[in-house]
């Protein structure tokens, strides 16, 4: 957890006092009244405007929309800027690093787990009772697992929570750094990646999925939520509980997807979105829009079902 | 191979006599005399008009299609009494434990083949002579792979039977569970998953695929059909010889497709599907309707080229 | 590289000299005056009239668009002539054998870099000063690294040429062989690829991508290029510099993609096309013509962001 963040070291060509802190960094939404918080896209207009941050990095068009107390931060890219506070704080953070405390589990320290062969453990991983973790399978620092979970073979987690009765199955990566940087000529600045996964209770999630950290949010699984095989989650996506995601779906960044919600196969579902709650969404749709609670939508771009037959009459 | 399956075990609620058996559990069309069978989608109408079953899993609604001599034991939900079932009968054949009999590869096991580092093998595997293994692979208990065959690194082998001269590239997994359960409101119950992945010779299969296992039935590659990278072929799917899948094509499960069947990039199979021989499917299309023979289709929803064309003519 | 290859052993039916030989085969753009080409698809029709091949594998209708002074070789079927003689010279190249000379990475002979458990490195791996390896990598014999990379865990490293600081994550199989083949009854004829890829300066590529190598022609990353989760590049595409391409994109054969490239995630580019500089791709498009500098497309088939809306209007 991030705490006490000196103002002075996040942004030093800012006029910060020395003594100037913050607890943390975190979305319009999430941030207390004690920390950082950054608003750059006017979609999040409704979280700008009750936000209980003191401090904001914002744009000068986007900066009326904030509350009056809050102290803004003007610059011209909030990304940009966001990230190279946030290098300054985690110069590692941007890149995934092998972890260097890997070590091969220790049947002392893990006794009342089965596990294969060929598995490391990073410093300060906790596993729950009853669990087993298949063979090849790397468990980076501070990685916690619940009781009762089934983890495959060639599985790595890093950055991430796995509650109880958790099922990953074989080549899985949960909690790699999401695809965020900004765009540079030559060199691309690379976005650091400071959130975690929460895998929720009751999660199954199939073989070859990848389900990247959040940026400076968390990416989250609800409880219950099924993933079949060669799904792409990406950063900052929230998934509710008791949903049913079929093969090879791709979720861009920082969507929000309600309960009981089921995708059909390879569905795509675009960024920053909210999709309601007992949504269907037929296989291969292509999601561009808010889909509101109850509904069924198919097609490219997604439709209501009736829509979608009007479309194709005739062809 | 199931055999001698006691019914009162089976369905403890159901009024069996200790006595009473079946020998297997297989699907309308593949029920011998002695096996039980399960009915409870209108699409397999015709099957079930002519099962060998004598024993029938089914709805109220459905059991008029089965021959009167069948007895039908009726239910509400026919996937779920199924489940429950085979969870009675294969307690572990619901979620992928970790084979708890790999060990290394042993070189006087297996001595006219050859092999990488870091291999796993299980109890009663069969390899074939002159068949290469790359490193850090796992073949799981009762994999049988033939001869002349290569299998690449970080492989999976589960619950499968491989022919001759087949190719497994890189970072496959074969035979993992289907995504396959009976959604419950706070703890989905898992469909155990009893079938094999056959995978028959000259198959050829690229990297990063995941073919997962039959439930009840088995999932099928035919003779001599290619596979691309990152192809999606979920439990129960049957595809026939000779056939070319281009990268990234998903399976929904249970579809059967033809001989000598192309399918460009990126396309997906819906679900319960037939698809006829020498058919051709266009990258990115979304089939989710049957195709006859030597059909050649495109787009979604999937039509001919020729209403393909006209599809998108002046747009 | 090849050099010096005999051409009565390359076509053995063919009236060739044992005294005969080209340096090498190359695709007709980069054909130098010493070199063998071929010519199979009209859309290469320009780089035909132009090359500097002395000798070229063609049918009879295409013929008459190579220089008079190229001596012709008429085979019903290029491809497959070509894939025979490739063959002959290099038996091993059509199937992805397990390197034989890996070797668990040695701390004498990699002093400079940072490493990880079970890391296995074939001959004549070169890796540059203050890259990391992540865990239960294998890096083939003749790969060459960088400085300053990144590889991630579970990563195969193939025939392949990798700049500096490049970052490879978690389960990626760079190299392995394309998906070409000569179909054939009841067994194809497997196309070697001799190919490599190259991978640029500063390339960031995120975990669970396939980047096939080239056939005869190489596979090209551009510098800067970021690419996403669970992408699929095939033999012999050239993607540019500073490209941005999102999770589960995939790149059917042998297109040539431009500079500063963005295509959203799910995008599907079909084969041997030419895409420009400055495009823009959304997300789930499938795109089936070459498409000009600057321009921004969408949709299935991919069209102007114009066409695309008036499409969907009203639908």
């Amino acid at each position: 957890m991030l705490e006490n963040l000196n103002l002075k070291k996040l942004f030093p060509s800012q006029n910060f006092k020395e003594t100037e802190f913050v607890k943390n960094i975190r979305p319009l939404a999430k941030a207390t009244h004690n920390d950082l918080t950054f608003f750059d896209n006017l979609k999040y207009k409704n979280h700008a405007m009750s936000t209980k941050a003191p401090i904001c990095i914002t744009t000068k068009s986007l900066e009326k929309f904030l509350p009056q107390k809050v102290k803004k931060i003007l610059v011209d890219n909030v990304l940009y800027e966001l990230a190279k506070a946030l290098k300054n704080i985690f110069p590692d953070a941007d890149i995934d690093f092998p972890d260097n405390t890997l070590k091969p589990i220790s049947e002392k320290k893990f006794e009342n787990i089965v596990f294969g062969k060929n598995i490391l453990v990073g410093e300060n991983v906790k596993i729950g009772k009853n669990t087993l973790i298949g063979n090849n399978t790397i468990i980076e620092k501070n990685v916690s697992i619940g009781n009762d979970c089934v983890i495959g073979n060639n599985v790595v987690l890093k950055s991430c929570l796995i509650g109880n009765n958790v099922v990953i199955q074989n080549n899985c990566c949960i909690g790699s750094k999401g695809f965020g940087f900004i765009p540079m000529k030559d060199k691309n600045f690379k976005f650091p990646h400071i959130g975690k996964v929460l895998i929720n209770d009751n999660v199954e999630i199939a073989c070859g999925c990848t389900i990247d950290r959040g940026s400076v949010d968390d990416t989250e699984i609800g409880k219950n939520t099924y993933i079949d095989n060669q799904v792409h989650i990406a950063h900052n996506v929230k998934i509710g509980s008791s949903c049913m995601i079929a093969g090879q779906v791709g979720f861009a960044g920082s969507s929000t997807i309600g309960n009981n919600v089921s995708i059909g196969g390879q569905a795509g579902i675009s960024g920053h979105l909210k999709i309601g709650n007992n949504v269907k969404i037929g296989g291969g749709s292509g999601v561009i829009k808010d889909i509101e609670d109850n509904q069924i939508v198919m097609g490219y771009p997604a439709t209501s079902v009736k829509n979608f037959i009007k479309r194709n009459k005739n062809k």
